[in-house]
């Protein structure tokens, strides 16, 4: 393999594990920052406690991050969730979406 | 009492009537709408089938009421769901949402 080789090969793999890493969210992570900024109006485990907040608990990962980058883009309005997403990165959003996900069922 | 306060009075039972009548949604129409127009991308009992669309059994009523009127009147914007409901009267919404809301639990 000359040098052009081993460097494709060296990127090719920092990309694979790039991508690896990006792509596993941590749900722990996720549920401490739930409870931290989120959980005052979405409720314990994502069940709301109020009717004019959604709950969040059981509801699909992709869906979740779309929606948390569409409030945070402002694609999606909403006066009290723009800011709050705003200050999310991408894994933060990750972690959330895969904490909540996995927080609750429905039957 | 004189014609005016009759013509009062009538008119204030008409219009409490009127509100107990628009306030009582009716699940049953709601599950019969939703089967008909939401349940192929939702899924049966708003348990939805795909990551990217939202699960609505066991939501929240008044969310879904806003969300719905947020899509009708052009404020939540989504190419799927804003010709859905534009397609529905009040009545139609709170019917659909008051079925959602009892379609399942979130546990």
């Amino acid at each position: 393999m000359n040098q052009t080789g081993i460097l494709t090969t060296a990127a090719c793999l920092a990309a694979a594990l790039f991508t690896a890493s990006a792509q596993a969210a941590d749900p722990a992570a996720g549920k401490t920052q739930y409870e931290a900024t989120c959980a005052a109006c979405h409720g314990a485990n994502g069940i709301s406690v109020a009717p004019v907040y959604p709950n969040l608990g059981g509801q699909k990962e992709e869906y979740l991050v779309a929606q948390l980058k569409a409030f945070r883009d402002g694609s999606r309005k909403n006066d009290i969730m723009q800011p709050q997403a705003q200050g999310l990165n991408n894994t933060q959003i990750a972690n959330l979406a895969a904490y909540l996900e996995a927080a609750a069922k429905l039957r």
